[in-house]
């Protein structure tokens, strides 16, 4: 195949219509039916009317525990005049369920009645105790036709309609099915979906791995994803890039399902082969959707099965597989897919997208107060993460340049929404305590998450001012008083009323290479030509930390290699130190030790959480607060991170 | 056991709060985990946090497919200047995701370069064809370092936090933990839910039934919840009712799950024998809930495990399990249960309610024009089909006597929204076509249902006066004019504009047993004293119909037994026919047919539906239209019903 092939970009909205219609066209309908035990059929769909063959219940019987009569017998009973029946003759014991004896049309409940005993029968005679046999009843009103009795097909007749077809089952509905007579029933077979992941990089999980290789998961979502949709995943050994292989691999996947989903390869580099070959099998009805992530999405029929080439970045293979394949198994299935939640929110921050391409960017969703705010995660289509962490996504059209920060969008939900209300939303400097803070919150406190945003800790101050945050992780240090944090929730924060808590003092310092192999000794290292540094964004506590040490020695920016990248995590500075990327960088020695990296000690910094005094009655913020204070796991867990003194942890440092 | 012992009474609220308490206070907590392959794991919960063990990708690739350059060699390369970087020393042809060769440091896309060829390789030196060899690229712009490249650790940063601890596994997570370095991950186990059957009556499904037999599917039911809820559901073979036995099973249930349900013989009759047992074994901590249906609850520990003694009526076998053990399963897994939807409705028609009982009422819920209308469908316990048909929950606090017709109710919805908005309410006469038709509209439209209620065909034209139906189907002769439907269109929704359509035409007679032992020729054998009549209510046509017959013949409901008698449909009439409750009620030849009776025909009527007009533009209706129109199984399945003539289905006969 050639370089320079290039991908059309039909709009979103013609592909899924052309696809649609295609599906229509080839006659695509809801799949045959098989038999199934009926307690085994939970979720399956039923593939024809359950029509009831018995009615429930099949016999008259006691609805209560009491007495069985003929109603007649009962006529003119009352207080003043009770009557008397004869038990065994003119009435029955009976208990609730029991079948009602022939004869007898009505029963009267056991708290109505008054027993009359008879004579002491002889325990001899029997082998048993004696005991009193009940004789007579007296009832003190008479029964009508029918009461305390459910009758035949109380509960269904016999031929009438149980479920209908197209019908997803539901646990009552395995009661009603049974209850109708059926021990099995007739369900929609599963949609089979094929999933040929291809790629000569790919290798299985497990295997000892080496430059280049790619671990194969993209097919594990898929087939946990056609598994959601109620479907038969198929997943095939990986195909390595060659036109035969993969054509191979296409034929054999067309006898043996329903849909057959080739992931990478879709699009036109020197390595895509699934145009080519699909072209040369079958039909090509699309290449190339106006979407981004997503775009080199491959629509294809052969040998009668419809075919689905897509991407091999993990957010485009999520993107498209359920923008094309959803409805389509869903529709084997002979239903229709339920629709997302959909939820308004504001965005944090203006997101640029470029004309002509639907964007789907991740969003996290806060709600802080009554304001629901929707921020944008990594965009980038290899960042898994960012799905992971994602609450919903937001759809920019193609006829549009971005949002503006503020903007009301339309999140599509991938959360539930109470979850949304049951997050605490963090919004500022980063440290790794908080990691280790949201996972002992969900341990504690299934119930309750905890949602850290990194932006610097005056991002952080903005975003309480502006109610997008219920805390904010801040180490912002005052250089003319030397004092942490305060003077800036003064300036900034002066119209709400703060609390300032402690969650730790930590050490911060430049992180190198284990072994330190370029020595280095200190900032004024950074000017030499063989060290490259890598910065924090700005905002970030610590780049303020970083140009205070410059200024302090004269040091221009200007003159350390490197300044401009920009890194927005402790982390992503240590890893770009361990991977070559920079040769040191400012951050916090859990980081540095936690990627087995050396450090080099220049301060001890107090981080603190910044919370608007009218959350912190919120239960979720309550329990938060509880595990600061008092969790021995979580402050043993933070000590073993490294570098931190949890001597002030969850003390109250200054409330405005 | 003695009969006469009295259940409790304690507040549904008092009950969960005494269960919860109890649940902490013997130390339950999230189950200890086991491994699990990552790929298997949709759906599991995490037992622990999923930290990276790899980061992602772990080296340095191409984001592009393009060409690997060292950013220091394309200082000054511009459109005026551009610069040539030697193939293979300077530069190197790189696709995407290819790992980027060690020196280089940026990635220039292969749309922004030219490839200068160099002289002819000659195809006999190597054996293959001759072809231009590459030697050089030409740029026009500066690269900007590790521009197209995916660092390492983009998407995840080895030690970084995938997922937290009491984490549901979506299909993206099964993609990141794979990512991060696992095959395997540490889930909770499932809770194992030990459930119990017991009863003397009680047969498995595919018994052949006599008499008394009651259908084993109460356990069907709690182990599809059970698996719904995300345990694991052991069903036990039913034990009889006997307190040894009871016992045996208890115990070994308790050496086998986490929970243990016994399910009926948790009341107080003198076959009930759970509560009696459980003092025994341990420790009875509630026995009897004020709520209705339901009210027989035992709530127990033995053995260190809790267990649940539930009432055997399905509807509260169901609403007593969801009561005490769904968040308890939740639990296990370290969940918190997931939040119903609810809804806002208006009720359609009073309900009385017991004081001091907090009720349950299974509502259907439709969505006509603006309005929310939720309907109470049938109150029996034993009524497992009112849980099928419903669409939600209204409880009625205990200390209401009931609610108005009209009152707006909370409904806790048992189906989702949408399927509420897709949803044509029909109410108004009964006829067995409406069940073929809403068969076969989700047969043909999955998404679209119709739900019927049978009120009669005054209560249906009542219905689309106040907005509460869609259709009115209706039967309703003028005994002045002759004529069907129209006058009472007039008469009742002048203020509307109506469209009225023919479904059927069809026979009305009086049903009597196979064989008509009791030589029933018409009306006039009505007042015969061996003869026991069953009614239709009033409002339905076929009360009307009934009422003229008698009037004609000058017969005084009074010489009619069993005149007082009353049932909602057809198959009621006849199912009350079949099973002797009556010997004869007026209704369709369908009816008749569907349970093999015999039939008396006396009438020929026009069966039509009542549409308001502006309804009639409805995607959903105009399905329904489409079928009723056209649609030829439905047709031929009509008729093979019996009694129906379908010539004039899908006409228009009158509009207002």
């Amino acid at each position: 195949m050639r370089r320079g092939i290039y991908l059309e970009n039909t709009p979103l909205e013609d592909a899924i219509k052309k696809w649609t219609e295609k599906i229509v066209s080839e006659g695509i309908k809801p799949l045959e039916g098989e038999q199934t035990l009926a307690e085994d059929s939970l979720g399956r769909v039923t593939s024809c009317a359950v029509i009831a063959k018995l009615s429930s219940p099949f016999y008259h019987s006691a609805a209560m525990d009491g007495y069985a009569v003929k109603f007649s017998d009962t006529f003119g009973a009352s207080e003043s005049s009770p009557k008397k029946l004869k038990l065994g003759l003119q009435t029955i014991s009976i208990d609730t369920g029991d079948p009602l004896p022939e004869g007898f049309d009505a029963v009267i409940m056991v708290e109505d009645v008054n027993v009359l005993r008879g004579h002491l029968k002889s325990g001899e005679e029997n082998g048993t105790e004696g005991e009193m046999a009940d004789e007579y009843i007296e009832i003190i009103g008479p029964a009508a036709p029918w009461q305390h009795i459910r009758v035949i097909g109380e509960d269904i007749v016999a031929t009438e309609l149980i479920l209908p077809e197209n019908h997803r089952i539901r646990p009552v509905d395995i009661g009603a099915i049974i209850s109708g007579g059926y021990t099995e029933i007739g369900v929609r077979r599963k949609p089979v979906v094929v999933i040929i992941p291809t790629g000569s990089e790919i290798v299985e999980p497990g295997t000892e791995l080496k430059k280049g290789d790619i671990l194969e998961y993209n097919s594990r979502i898929l087939a946990s994803l056609v598994r959601e949709w109620g479907g038969e995943p198929l997943r095939m050994k990986a195909v390595p890039d060659n036109p035969d292989k993969i054509k191979e691999a296409i034929l054999d996947a067309c006898g043996k399902g329903d849909l057959v989903v080739v992931n990478a390869g879709s699009s036109v580099g020197s390595e895509d082969f699934t145009a080519g070959v699909l072209s040369v099998l079958g039909e090509v009805l699309l290449h190339g959707v106006n979407i981004k992530p997503g775009k080199p999405v491959i629509l294809g029929w052969v040998k009668g099965k419809p075919l689905l080439g897509i991407p091999g970045y993990p957010v485009s293979t999520y993107v498209t597989f359920t923008l094309f394949a959803r409805a389509l198994i869903y529709r084997f299935q002979g239903l229709e897919p339920p629709e997302p939640d959909f939820l308004k929110a504001k965005l944090s921050r203006q997101v640029a997208s470029s004309l002509g391409q639907e964007e789907f960017v991740r969003v996290k969703v806060g709600k802080v107060g009554d304001n629901l705010i929707a921020t944008p995660v990594s965009r980038g289509a290899g960042v898994l993460m960012s799905l992971v962490r994602a609450d919903g996504f937001v759809r920019i059209p193609a006829m549009s340049e971005g949002l503006a920060t503020g903007k009301e969008v339309i999140v599509e939900m991938l959360r539930e929404n109470r979850e949304i209300e049951n997050t605490i939303v963090c919004i500022g400097s980063h440290d790794n305590a908080l990691d280790l803070l949201a996972n002992i919150l969900k341990k504690r406190h299934p119930k309750y998450s905890l949602s850290s945003a990194h932006v610097g800790s005056l991002g952080g101050m903005m975003a309480l001012k502006k109610g997008e945050a219920h805390i904010a992780g801040t180490h912002l240090l005052d250089e003319e008083t030397g004092e942490y944090n305060i003077p800036f929730i003064r300036r900034f924060l002066s119209k709400r009323k703060i609390l300032l808590m402690n969650l730790v003092h930590r050490r911060q310092g430049l992180i190198v290479l284990k072994g330190n192999p370029k020595n280095i000794r200190g900032f004024e290292d950074l000017v030499r030509n063989d060290v490259i540094f890598i910065n924090r964004q700005g905002g970030a506590g610590t780049r303020l930390l970083t140009d205070k040490y410059l200024k302090e020695l004269g040091i221009s920016p200007n003159n350390v290699k490197g300044y401009g990248r920009e890194e927005y995590t402790h982390m992503g500075v240590a890893s770009a130190v361990l991977t070559g990327i920079a040769d040191t960088g400012m951050g916090i020695l859990a980081s540095a030790k936690a990627l087995n990296l050396d450090f080099i000690p220049l301060a001890k910094e107090r981080y603190d959480l910044a919370i608007p005094a009218e959350y912190i009655e919120m239960e979720s913020l309550s329990a938060l607060f509880e595990i600061i204070k008092k969790d021995d796991e979580f402050r043993v867990e933070v000590q073993r991170l490294g570098g931190y003194d949890t001597s002030d942890m969850g003390k109250i440092i200054y409330e405005s």
